[in-house]
Formats: C-alpha cells, structure tokens, sequence
C-alpha cells in the first residue's frame, strides 16, 4: 500500500483517495481540497496534517488507500472518476448549502468525486432529466405508469434518473431502454457492486447505453445512511422529481423533499386512496408538497423549458353545446316518443309560443328535432340519450 | 280549474301554483313574491297583473293552475310544501346573488320552495351535511370508496346529500341507509317521478328515513338544464361537497363548481390516472378547485366545526428511529454474516474506535445488536431487513 500522491496519475489516484477517507457528504473535506487542491489535500490527510476540523471525519480510514485499485478496476470497466475540475462535472445547486453553516443540513453538500460508467454525458444528461421514483413495493398500476410518464419524457428527450430500486425504480429504467432514451441510475453503494441483486443485468444495460453514477469507492455496500445521502444526488441531477408510488414512509417522498430543497420541481402521481402504495403521494399532495401529475405533459410543464406546457385536457363535446338556454329549453321539451303541437312545447319550456319557433327551426337544421304534419319530435339515432344527460352537462 | 287563491288553505296553494308558473330559478318572480306575499302575488300572475318584467317568464304557464291536486299528491304520500316562511327552511347562501344583477348567473338564486318528503328536518340536516357526488358510469373502485367515506362522515353525525343518480350518487345513499344515516336525495324532477327508473326501490327508502328534496312541482320531467339547476341546491344544501370519480365533463364538477361558488368546502377524490372516471377529479386538483380528499376525516376538516381536524396518518415507526447518526453508521456497520471486532466496525462507519464502544453499548441494550467473545454482529430475528431499509427511510 502507498500514499496517494506517489501513483503515475497522481490527480487521480488522490481524488480517489478522497473520495474513500470520509463517509460523504463531508462539506470539511470539500473545503480543504478546494483550498489545497486534491493532491496536497490528499496528502495532508495521509500524513496526518489536515486541519483539524476534519481529523475526526478521517481518522479511521486515512490509511487505508485503496485508489490504485479502484483507479485499475474502474478502467477495467471502462468507466471514469469524474471531479469538480472537469468540464462535465454537473450543476447540482448545493452551493448555497456549501458556504452555509457546516452541521445545518449535513447531508445537503456535494459530493467530493464522482464515479461513473456509461457513455452518456453526466452535465448534458442533467440539463434536461426527470427523476422518476418511487417504492419498492410497487403495484402493476404504479410500475405501469412509471413506464407510461417515462416514455413520455422521453419522446421529448428527457434522460430519466432513478435508484434502480425494485418496483417504480426498474419499471423507469426498464421503460427508458426500451424506447432507447438514457437512464441514469444513481446507487448507494460502489459502481462495482450489483445491487439488489436482482437487477444486475438491468445495471449492467443501463451501464453500457446510460449511466450509473455514484460516489461511493468501489466495494463500498449500500447502507440505510447511503441510501438518503443517493437520494440528494438523484434529485439534484435533474431539473424534476416525479414520484409515482411511494408509502407512507418512503424512501422517493425523502428524494422529493431533496428536490424541493435544491429548487427542483416535485410531481407526484394520485392513484386509489385504498392503495397503501399511493398514501405518500396523497400525503404530499394534500400538504403542498408536490403538483399532481397524471402523464409525462406535467412532468415537463416543470421540467422543461419556460412554455413547454401540457395541453388542455380535451372535454368531450356535443351537439347541444351549442344551444343556447332557451333552444335548450325547446330542445327538452320536445317529446321523447309522439310528437308534440308548438303550443305543447311552448307550455313545456315555459316559454311563449312565438319564442318557440325559431328555436325548433334551428334544431331541425342542426338534425336534432323532426317536424311532419305541424307537429314536432326528437330526432333519434344520434348516440344521445336525453335521460343521460346530467354527466355531459358541465358548464 | 280554479284560481290560485280560490282555494281552502289558500297560502300553500298559492305556493303551489307559484313553483310551477315559472321555470326556477326565477329571482323575477322570488322579488315579486317577498314584495306582495304569496297569495297576491300568485292572483297577479294569474290575472296577468305581474310586473312587465315577469311577464315573459309566467307568460306559457299562468293559466295552469294544477296547484290543488299537486297538494293532494303530496298530502297523500305524506309530503309538504316548504316555502321560506317556514322555520325548516335551510340557510342556502344565495343571498348575495338574489340581491345583485338579475342576468349575471341566472341560476345563482334560491328556489321559491321546496317539495319535501321524508322524516328529517331540511334545516337541521343541512347544518350538518356533506354532498357526496360523481360520475354515473363509476368504477367499482368509485363506488367503493363514496361508500366508505359516506360511512366514515355519517359515523360523525353528517347527514349525506347527493343526486340520487346512477353510480357513485346512489352508492353515497345506499351506504347511508346501510348503517342508519340521514341521507337527502336532490331532484331534478317532481316528486313523484321514479327517476332513474332503477332507482325507485331506493327513492322510496331514502322518502322513509331521509328526505327527498325537489323545487319541481309533481310531475315534471327530468331535463338537461334542470340537472344543472338541481346541481346548485345540492351544493348549497350541505357544508362540502365531496366529489368521488367524474369525467372530464360531469355534472358533479358542475355541483363542486356551485359549492365553490357559494362559500362551501370542495373535495375530490384522487384515482388511479389510468381510469377515466378520476380525470375529472384530477383535473379538479391540478387547478386548485379541490383539496385532495382520501377519508372521511380529509372531508369532515371541511365541513365540521373549527377544530374537527383529521388525525395525522400514521407514520410506520421502527426502533431505528430512535437511532442518532453516529449510532446509525455504527448499525449499518455491524456485519450481517459473522461477527467483527469494534476496530472493523469504526473502518467500516469511518469513526475513531472509541467513539464506536459507546454506540455498540446502547445497540446492544436496544436489542439491535449482540456480542460474542469480544466480536460484534447484528441480532437477527427483529423483522428488519437492511438492505431493505431504503423504502422505510425518509427523513
């Protein structure tokens, strides 16, 4: 094992090095390498000469250098250590949390590196992506329209960010590849590390056509604490947060809060009020915490550009949209079965006989009343049933 | 045929006559009624002594006098004529439009009375009332759920109000009759008319233990615009109203529509995005004309007194809750398989070794962790998993 600045790559081999010897986020750290710079940072917490701030953040894992093997490892892979200095680095919007007070928000820093493997662009991604998440323990309806909103955002060339979690996680990822858009998947542990389990093959997809992101060393296990420092970075690699299934104690209502914290835009997805999976969302709903999303157009309405907005909903319209009150009166009043004088029809909208007239005239060019022998009726056959009314007749 | 005023108990039957002479709402003919009482000006109308402004209104039907029969129906099935002289008569929050502009929202007015059958009091039911309504062509999901909430607000003494309409109206009053609740049905028809059709059986029941409520003297028909009318004495007459599944285009947005318009509380009901019964509901939410409503108690915050607060749902609690930061890494630590000494453990957390021995302590006291021969491991056994922990983990 040797000290950190003696490597080939000596930048690299330190920024790796930092990113093992504090547990991040660690804002001390950040602020010594960002005086120091990486290798006179690394070295001074090697030899035992960083400020005193940070001793206790790195006692316990100072000797230990493992950068030459994570550097090995990573290019074995084909993957990079991406750092502050670099031109792809991010916007991630901590900085007004990095120049605050040190313990305020401790989580709410950036990280010191980042580990990535894939071939999309980390900065190009997150100008433009949504970060769609949500439980685990996901329902058919919640993984279905985790998939319908991801291929929405897609189309309109969004890169979807996850947790590549089970359930609403995967059904993002998974959709995201299947019509060929990237996916950024952002762990809780080493880029080396296939968790859960059951989703090595779907990371291994995303790392070769998107992205996995972290800023955990390799080997480094995923861990309660790792879990809600990921969620920050999730959030803040994307302009939108949208959660679509999440319980009531739910790791994805943890990355909206991030979201809403860092300036992002929050969506959650409403489903049945008897579906524990969906009592997060509703709660968030209902506090103000996020705008209620039904599919990918209010997702990009606060993701996208200023006037990329959703369209208005299309009302279902009819026929006697068009009637005014008192032709709808007449229109009413015509008789269902039979046929019915002007005199019985005026009787029946309350109207004077001579204000019926031109109504029925009217109607009669519009194909919805029929007249034979002075006497007037409904024309039938036109997919309207009058009894039927009442859930047409919004105005 | 005889005049309005000709008869034995001449003031009802000039209210009577009255209900019918004109198409409600009339604030024409409400104006002229509080200025020259019932009985003078019911023999105005029917002498064609009205002001000129009424004249249009009254014109088709004043010579149609079926005001004694229509009592003798109501007499019969044990009905009455409410009219605003009446103590019962509810507080209905048109004021304000009765007294503006005739024409600006023609049907913002009160109706001249009310047909009534049933037990309960209007005035005291409509002190405590919630108006559940939505969609006719509901889903199960719907109907399920404008059950269980009219359940949970007649558990709190409210009385339930709707449209006795296919669908979620019915399902709101059949669940109210279930468990002995008051329940108001709305018509938009006289009151002898079975309408729907399928709902007579249920009409029936709600005529014995709640009220049936209709500004339609006996006889008239059902129309499109008379839904709409119908629709804002539904609002008025209760606290809230609570919409559970409707379209995009529903008359029960027309109800929540009057509700807002009048002062009263408006809640929807979220559903799955996928089902086009909710889209309404949704669309209600997203443009911030409905607070999110998943239990009764979300609707009872609306509509009951200051104070009747909905509980906090609760949130699933686990011991490691309690857990501060430092013991938290010092938890995640702790090996699943095998055991480790407290210098592998503080590698692990990043935390000097004697900063571990303390947390291990309180673990171990906690239940959480075991020791054996000076090594550590997690106890087992507590129906925790820890790589499961990422849905339970919000902070």
């Amino acid at each position: 094992m040797m000290g950190p600045a003696g490597g080939c790559d000596a930048t690299q081999r330190a920024w790796a090095y930092l990113t093992r010897v504090a547990e991040p986020p660690c804002p001390e750290l950040i602020s010594f390498v960002r005086r120091e710079g990486p290798i006179a940072a690394a070295h001074a917490v090697w030899t035992g000469a960083e400020p005193e701030a940070l001793t206790e953040l790195v006692a316990a894992r100072r000797e230990t250098d493992c950068s030459g093997a994570d550097l090995e490892l990573l290019a074995n892979r084909g993957g990079r250590l991406l750092t502050p200095d670099d031109e792809e680095w991010p916007a991630l919007s901590f900085a007004s949390f990095d120049i605050g007070g040190p313990n305020a928000k401790r989580q709410a820093h950036a990280p010191i590196a980042l580990w990535l493997l894939g071939p999309a662009r980390l900065d190009q991604v997150a100008e433009r992506a949504v970060t769609v998440v949500g439980t685990r323990a996901a329902t058919c309806y919640g993984e279905q329209v985790a998939g319908d909103i991801t291929v929405g955002v897609v189309d309109r060339d969004f890169a979807v960010v996850s947790g590549a979690a089970y359930g609403i996680d995967g059904a993002a990822h998974r959709a995201a590849l299947a019509v060929d858009g990237i996916t950024v998947a952002v762990l809780a542990c080493g880029i080396d590390v296939p968790y859960p389990a059951g989703h090595s093959a779907l990371l291994h997809r995303i790392s070769q056509r998107g992205l996995l992101v972290t800023e955990y060393p390799p080997g480094v296990r995923p861990a309660r604490y790792r879990f809600l420092t990921r969620n920050r970075l999730a959030a803040a690699l994307s302009r939108t947060t949208v959660v679509v299934e999440a319980g009531l104690r739910s790791g994805a209502a943890n990355t909206a809060a991030w979201a809403r914290l860092l300036g992002r835009g929050v969506c959650a997805v409403p489903g049945p009020v008897t579906s524990a999976a969906s009592a997060g969302c509703h709660e968030m709903l209902r506090n103000g915490e996020a705008e209620l999303a039904t599919r990918a157009e209010h997702v990009i309405e606060l993701a996208g550009r200023c006037g990329e907005l959703a369209d208005e909903p299309e009302h279902p319209a009819t026929a006697l949209d068009q009637l005014d009150a008192v032709q709808q009166r007449v229109y009413e009043a015509l008789p269902g079965r039979g046929a019915a004088t002007v005199e019985e029809i005026a009787l029946g909208a309350a109207l004077p006989p001579e204000q019926v007239l031109g109504p029925l005239a009217l109607l009669e060019l519009g194909g919805l009343a029929e007249s034979r022998d002075g006497r007037w009726r409904l024309r039938r056959n036109r997919g309207l049933s009058r009894g039927a009314a009442d859930d047409r007749s919004a105005t």
